[in-house]
């Protein structure tokens, strides 16, 4: 907690200070464009990039992450809150807030439970898909909104604007920099001024707006901001709060993956080291903040961590530094917020999600495990045509299934003595020699109730195909535990193998299986005996015919 | 499918006579009683007794399972369609008939697809704390029909029917057995024998309820029951197929757990193999005949199962039998039916689910592995505390947590050269020698995404505990596959390794992978080699220098 701060050089403060204003500048149009996906007034974006950071600054682990509203958990609270209360409406604001609240409870218990490592759940296509799928349902929900009315209606001037709007910033992202570059900046400079195109677009269609009166002529606006900064406002009625404990498990999971797997990407360019128990306790605090101060869920972006990471920020005052700018931006007179013209902002968020779709996980799984690739296409046809929620639902599914399935087929071989030495090696990579009385087995995993079965039937299989078998030694060299089903189906083992007459034995069993097993009865009754190498089993168990 | 036909024997049908007959005379107060716990009049328990079997003596594996009411998927039943409809009312019961037509597609589908393996995710300690919450919440849901009345009322004949009908039935379950054997029987007719106390119970106290007319006394009784089969009788508003989506999954999987848990119990017993898909596919038919024939989700019950095994069933020509004689049952003249005492149904339910009570599982875990104690404690916890949807989905949590968190642990060992030998072993279990500036770690799992992070993690380490190493050697010998998500974590390693000069290589690539990894980028940009040998790899690398 805080270590960067007591280690801080005083070389790291220009890429802070550089950073913590570059980010500042991206966050006010991003912060309002995601609040608006999230079904809520523009400004509670920026109330919502103010707390968060500084509370991940005191309890995250990573140096370069922007904490923030962010597109597809936004379009998670709009959907996730669709179904309790009309968007724009106070009741929805105060549930949103209360959605942050409690998944950050949830990541905050997550996180002192240690159970982090479920940060390596979703698999990178099922991500993929799911972050394909949102990207095209928060565009085209933001269609509206660009073209100044419910479509096939069309505002002409509000989508002249929007569709400029699109236009300029897919020109900006596509030739900005290069144009920078020419202009004498260098090259990581250049890459950062280009990424403020949107703060910029902002500005000046904030200053057309003021000039032409754009609201008179039927542009939307953002509208009368209130100055200075929320309070706390939780409903009380314990059946909104029951109906968000499921939306609040999904949000929070979301939060952590997507954190995670944006703070893995930088974490890797720095070779930093992240704790995924800590950022959960960052992400935990960070939320709650959220809720404390009129906001909704808040996670890592990457896209905006990405940016803070090459604008030289070191350690999270960058994030400290940019969370006061905001402050102080709210502080200050927000009258000029209201004139912003709605059909910008939703280019921005078009523009901004048009820069998450990314083919290429797909193009290399198609091309290099269909399973994976369809895996993805199912994640992304899901939220397409499911929804979001069902999206999560569908990925959980899918990487639970792989999970199970791989976890279910342990490698099992069966060994024999490489002729002339002490040595026992799986028969069907080396000329090793076997005795048809005696069937020696190798369990290359961790027995537990996931692979009880399918070990079961394996040996059931391999002493089918050795029906001379009268003793079956199981080599425990690569088991380093033994749950309490697999310790039920071992007995069941012994007990089956009694009344065929077969002897079970085992070798080579680790010392902390070994102290686990005193503690059972399997030893107890356990129709063989216990040997400490596969040698000695094979000796004692030739000689004994 | 139908195999057991085919090769039907003649020797097998004594056996399958006597099961049939014996399994029919505890169905049917079992068929009514399941029917009171989900919440239906007692005649849907004989209807979800007849079609379902037949379709699963079609479909399914195993050859003794017996289909029909379950008490679990009874409670499950009653618990999901409590916010639907009110028991009792037309509507739920269409409901009942339709949540087992949706779960019986479920399965199906499931089947069809093949996962099967998802029988062995709930650990034995998960299950059993599950079936500890369901028993007492069922024996606790009997309370008012065992005493007549609303509790704390009661109504004092219903009283002395129903805690009269527990103790007799206790005592049956005691004494009766032995009683059998002393007067004769051999020991496994005497057991069979003692389970069919239930059948004569009802019986008396159907005729005591004949002589005194009890219904006019005020004890509740079954009441009239419509003579002959019953028809499809579906909804078709699609918000209440909507609604029961979710549980129809719950359901489904439950379903399908509880019945391979019992199936595998007795195929042990009798070295028979069971084929989860097969099984998926039979429960699945059976449910949609349950669906069908107006009644409720059916599963294998473990206990009538063994009571069929242990009465002499060989094939499914038992259940077949049995269901002949329960549609003979609804077929002839169903007045006297109507006059069995509610009470003493509740006092067989409830003599039944005590029966379920096993706290030998908790015992064993508790010494031998604290954490699957909890596990089961947790989930007995959640059914009583939150009802039988949230322990399901604790149960769902922990054991998917349980796998991740080993499957995230795959052993990675340092390997050095015995001396004067070609072979690499484990430094930490063997003498072997390394050198500083080569590396060799072998990873002894196959490579995916919930593993990739902390193999990414370990590798870190190791190259900060070898700080002179120039080549890392990734010995890949027990790495049956690489998912794409790891696929990408190798090319990532390779650009940060190249980074800092240290160089990448594999060793002992197995065919497959191989095969894989030419459809990918990682061999062209490898900074390194593929060796066949770890021997082959340790000296061209250390040649090299």
């Amino acid at each position: 907690m805080l270590a960067w701060l007591r280690q801080y050089r005083r070389a790291q403060l220009p890429g802070d200070i550089s950073a913590g204003i570059v980010v500042a500048m991206m966050m006010i149009p991003q912060g309002m464009a995601y609040a608006m996906v999230a079904g809520l007034p523009p400004v509670a974006g920026l109330y919502a990039s103010i707390v968060p950071p500084l509370l991940y600054a005191l309890f995250g682990s990573s140096m370069t992450q922007s904490i923030g509203p962010m597109a597809i958990t936004s379009l998670m609270t709009a959907s996730l809150l669709a179904p309790l209360a009309a968007p724009g409406s106070g009741l929805y604001m105060v549930l949103a807030a209360q959605l942050a609240l409690l998944s950050g409870v949830v990541l905050l218990v997550c996180g002192l439970l240690r159970i982090g490592f479920l940060a390596n759940f979703f698999s990178r296509p099922v991500m993929n898909g799911f972050t394909l799928g949102s990207s095209i349902v928060i565009a085209l929900g933001q269609g509206d909104a660009l073209l100044g009315a419910v479509f096939p209606q069309v505002h002409p001037l509000s989508a002249i604007l929007g569709v400029g709007a699109v236009v300029l910033l897919l020109l900006a992202r596509q030739f900005l920099a290069r144009g920078l570059r020419l202009a004498g900046l260098p090259a990581a400079a250049a890459d950062v001024g280009a990424r403020l195109a949107p703060m910029v677009l902002v500005i000046g269609a904030t200053i057309l707006s003021w000039l032409f009166d754009f609201g008179a002529l039927g542009v939307h606006t953002t509208g009368a901001v209130p100055s200075g900064l929320p309070g706390l406002n939780l409903a009380t009625s314990a059946s909104h709060w029951r109906a968000l404990v499921q939306p609040a498990l999904l949000i929070g999971f979301m939060v952590f993956l997507i954190s995670m797997s944006g703070a893995q990407t930088l974490a890797l360019k720095r070779s930093e080291k992240l704790h995924s128990n800590q950022e959960l306790i960052g992400l935990g605090a960070a939320n709650i903040g959220a809720a404390l101060t009129g906001g909704f869920p808040v996670t890592g972006s990457l896209s905006r961590s990405a940016v803070n990471f090459a604008a030289g920020a070191n350690t999270q005052l960058a994030s400290l530094i940019t969370a006061a700018l905001l402050a102080l931006a709210l502080v200050a007179p927000t009258g000029w917020l209201a004139l912003l013209p709605l059909p910008v902002l939703a280019a921005t968020i078009i523009v901004a999600v048009l820069g998450m779709l990314d083919l290429d996980t797909l193009r290399t799984a198609w091309r290099y495990d269909r399973a994976d690739a369809l895996a993805l296409l199912a994640t992304a046809a899901g939220v397409l045509g499911l929804g979001v929620e069902a999206g999560v639902i569908i990925g959980l599914m899918l990487s639970m299934g792989a999970i199970i399935w791989r976890a279910s087929r342990p490698h099992i071989a069966v060994l024999g003595r490489i002729a002339g030495t002490e040595h026992f090696r799986n028969i069907t990579r080396y000329a090793a020699d076997t005795t048809p009385e005696l069937l020696l087995l190798r369990i290359d995993a961790g027995l537990f109730f996931a692979n009880v079965e399918p070990v079961r039937e394996r040996i059931d299989e391999e002493l089918a195909a050795h029906p001379a078998t009268r003793n079956l030694v199981l080599v425990l060299s690569a088991v380093n535990a033994i749950d309490t089903s697999a310790l039920f189906g071992l007995v069941e083992l012994n007990t089956s193998l009694k009344a065929r007459k077969i002897g079970l034995h085992l070798a080579e069993v680790k010392g902390p299986v070994m102290d686990r097993l005193k503690h059972s009865s399997l030893l107890d009754t356990l129709n063989g005996q216990v040997f400490l190498s596969t040698a000695m089993a094979a000796q004692a168990l030739s000689a004994a015919h």
